[in-house]
């Protein structure tokens, strides 16, 4: 049985999402969980949820906790013992084969890469985010705000480890590997993408399909978009951003008279169902992939349900060794450039 | 009264939507208009209208086309008499005040940036779009796709663009320009982005509020995103892609039971009203900032009342004199700078 780290300490309102998060994972997953923080507070709230002592659930205390306004270099620095930090330990000691947090993104971004390290040959590690398609396929876009500037290399190594995610969390045979950019043909794109194009065509086992636009992001018609983390960012948070805005527009106008009013309250149900699907907390978090070791990384808005789905994505990524098939990838890639 | 030169032969289903645009524009707007293209096509299409002729509406023959097909490059370069190049000289020459047009992107922003050159002070034309806010006021986003690789300077002359846009068309007074980016703080961004932030804090007769994320394009919280054209490219064909997917995935919900397929029958009105409001039509076009000369650059798949709208922009920047606005605040700039 695979055993995953959960930092009890990283959600807005921790550790409640994270403890009920690890009692539906331990009860519905054949997965043993251990919660790292403050242990009075993590043993308070799991009493709250009845004998959980006979569970596959341990606590691990760690003294300190890295805050959202921490500034998440200084916060690595000064707090060695905090529950990041403790959490990733247990993976580099093999006691744990993955860690989830929900914690500030960039302190664990940070404790991660220094405590698991990379795998073999990747330069640095990148965020994956998953997505919806109207295909009802799963896609993955990474990198999403690890790396702002990126060389050409580090799209391809993105490539890989897209590759990978989507191949062992969504099941695809053969994913269908996308870059990002402002139009179809090879020569559309800025000075990164085509290095990038030129690179990403050397990946001799990815099933790489040239340039996609934004609009495919959502459509399906690849299952890994590979773009740099700030474009990747901006493409993420304009998406949140516009799906907020849409939902208030139609609810406004849903209200204006009684008779769309008795519309909405007829459609609700389907709103959400919809609302389901597009709901982030399914996809339990972001992947930082590339390290010598899984590391989950989860909304600081994370409900238990997102928590449980980390730990279910950390677990699949431990069984499947996603570390040691994107190094393998890597490897074979650098030794074909070289020879 | 103003003249507005319109490209007759540039939407998908040319020359219709130009000549009913055309028609509605000088029959609801103080402005004339010179339709140029093939001129029995366009006298056909004309007189399938009825008494036109009466109209301030003219047509300009040009004996050829260039297609969404062709190499902007070549096409400009090859085809001296198209109806872009006829559309832009007349501008150039003072016959008309502004050109619009539904081409061929590329081959229209290199044409009007050689015909009609670049106002004082700007290095490149920047492509502004406009999009609704929950806030009722509308966003401009500049630039959305002329410059892929861009310099610190580049983005403060795009706010100073985006700035005389947002003052001219939405009427704001003193508007708010952010910098897009994937942190509000200072310190969050690219290379670019941080270069960029210095510069735009040495623009004093501009509103810059500092960095903005993605998710804030559709709240309202700035009245102009400023962004390079590859990230800016990316994050409109993001939006237009997930409206898309997000209005099929309701359509596909509300239709699965008998009670929400009630609900969306009553509530169509409101998914109607709602639709207006995010319709890209209403805003017309995307203008072409920093020439010497007024280019509204429409969607291929424009329809009349987009034709119209880009019409009515085009002669409120031509009658505010947006290029001189562009060119004096960039020249104060440059020498407050020099100074």
């Amino acid at each position: 049985m695979l055993t995953i780290a959960v930092d009890a300490m990283g959600a807005d309102d921790f550790p409640r999402p994270e403890v009920e998060g690890a009692l539906q994972a331990v009860t519905s997953l054949d997965v043993r969980v251990i919660l790292v923080g403050k242990e009075d507070a993590v043993v308070e709230e799991l009493d709250r949820h009845g004998r959980w002592r006979q569970l596959p659930i341990e606590v691990r205390h760690a003294s300190e906790v890295i805050k959202m306004e921490d500034s998440a270099g200084k916060a690595v620095r000064a707090k060695k013992d905090s529950s990041i930090r403790v959490a990733a330990r247990l993976v580099r000691d093999g006691v744990a084969q993955g860690m989830v947090s929900a914690g500030n993104t960039g302190a664990v971004m940070a404790t991660a890469k220094m405590v698991l390290g990379l795998a073999h040959g990747v330069d640095r590690p990148a965020l994956a985010g998953a997505f919806p398609t109207l295909s009802g396929n799963s896609a993955v876009m990474i990198d999403v705000g690890a790396n702002v500037d990126c060389s050409a290399n580090m799209l391809a190594q993105f490539a890989v480890m897209g590759d990978a995610y989507s191949r062992v969390i969504f099941d695809r045979k053969n994913p269908k590997v996308g870059l990002l950019s402002i139009g179809e043909e090879d020569h559309k794109g800025n000075a990164l993408t085509h290095d990038a194009m030129a690179v990403l065509k050397t990946l001799k086992h990815i099933n790489f399909v040239g340039n996609v636009e934004g609009r495919d992001i959502y459509t399906g018609k690849v299952d890994v978009v590979v773009c740099d983390g700030f474009v990747g960012n901006v493409a993420l948070k304009t998406s949140e951003g516009l799906v907020d805005v849409v939902g208030k527009m139609l609810r406004e106008h849903l209200s204006q008279t009684s008779r769309s009013k008795l519309g909405a309250f007829l459609a609700r149900d389907a709103f959400a169902d919809f609302k389901k699907r597009v709901d982030y907390s399914e996809y339990g978090g972001a992947p930082l992939l590339g390290l010598k070791g899984v590391c989950i990384i989860c909304h600081g808005r994370s409900n238990p349900n997102a928590i449980k789905n980390a730990i279910r994505i950390a677990s699949g990524f431990a069984a499947n060794k996603i570390s040691d098939l994107i190094a393998t990838e890597l490897t074979d890639w650098a030794s074909g450039r070289a020879g």
